[in-house]
């Protein structure tokens, strides 16, 4: 049997299978470096032991963190940009847990739990970058003619 | 600098960045008569400072409105299609607010917030409408051999 | 009028609408044959009168599952694959009842209500397979250099 992989390329981009213990945002990050991805849409689902939500607080200027764990993730959207040079991802999400409830909101950290998160990555061929917009204190994502 | 703008084409189709204020179907609907888009699928996500979703109430025959403030949007999904001539978005999301607890429906309504709104369009080639279909009185999205 | 249709070729794959009274996963193991479609990512959303959800439970290595009913399913999420040389179907999904709350979880089973139910399917050329993983008592999307 061969080698597991944790991406497989796509007519469209890429497949993504990750595993117990697998850190979401650190092994997309791998992945675009790996791939020099210049940018890309992104959707997923899977099982996390630990997410980490965030909901940006204007005043503050940052994200209030809420920490659940063990979540059935029902839907993960986001996209993939640079920010000096570093890969900057930008992406929510919604779980359920035991009760059948769902919670969600931008994604700060999402760790894969026991069974696996599958990616599906839309490839897009500008190199894109997030700025951060003074007047509106966040980060946007730069598109230019 | 070059000027700031809402949509670039893609290969799979286009990808938008909505801001501050902006009228997510509407701005749907400019592109759909801009890029003069036949048919597409859609999946987005951002903050907007305002939603209202619909319930759909068959006695009435019209959706129950409700109306919701500033949200992390953890996913849309919708497919863009012609009635009578115009442009017409069939979209679903479901939001996250300070809580993290969620809340969605049918959009009937959608206005970015302070942040902004990422939209992935997966354009295709068929002109497609949407019908009135009396036997269930809803709208249905036409596919034909 | 021509014959309506429950899915037509694009692109990037297939669109499927269905309609009151289909079953989602059951229409769509019968579009992987069909069509002979050997993996793809799927995305969607609609009306389902009924939706039975599953949270799983690695005392019992099984799914505890919950109904659901009246939804406008806000988000589905999944990949289609193969198991043993029939259809083998992972999606979750979260949706919206009456209240504009959400519920989500494992897709164990979705019943298109009065209204329909759109899917977008991005084939891709790989032959995938899942497989049950021992150590982690779940059935995981297999992918190989």
């Amino acid at each position: 049997m061969s080698e597991h992989v944790r991406h497989i390329a796509t007519p469209s981009g890429f497949l993504m299978v990750l595993r117990q213990g697998d850190d979401v945002l650190a092994r997309l990050e791998e992945l675009m470096l790996a791939e020099d991805i210049a940018s890309a849409s992104i959707m997923g689902f899977g099982f996390v032991s630990k997410a980490r939500f965030g909901f940006f607080d204007f005043d503050r200027g940052d994200y209030e963190p809420r920490d659940f764990v063990d979540l059935e993730i029902t839907g993960l959207a986001g996209t993939l940009a640079w920010m000096y040079g570093i890969p900057a991802i930008h992406a929510h999400a919604s779980g359920a847990g035991r009760s059948f409830g769902l919670v969600g909101g931008h994604v700060l950290d999402l760790i894969v739990g026991r069974g696996s998160f599958e990616i599906t990555i839309v490839a897009h061929p500008h190199r894109l970058v997030r700025a951060m917009e003074p007047d509106i204190g966040a980060k946007v994502l730069q598109i230019h003619v």
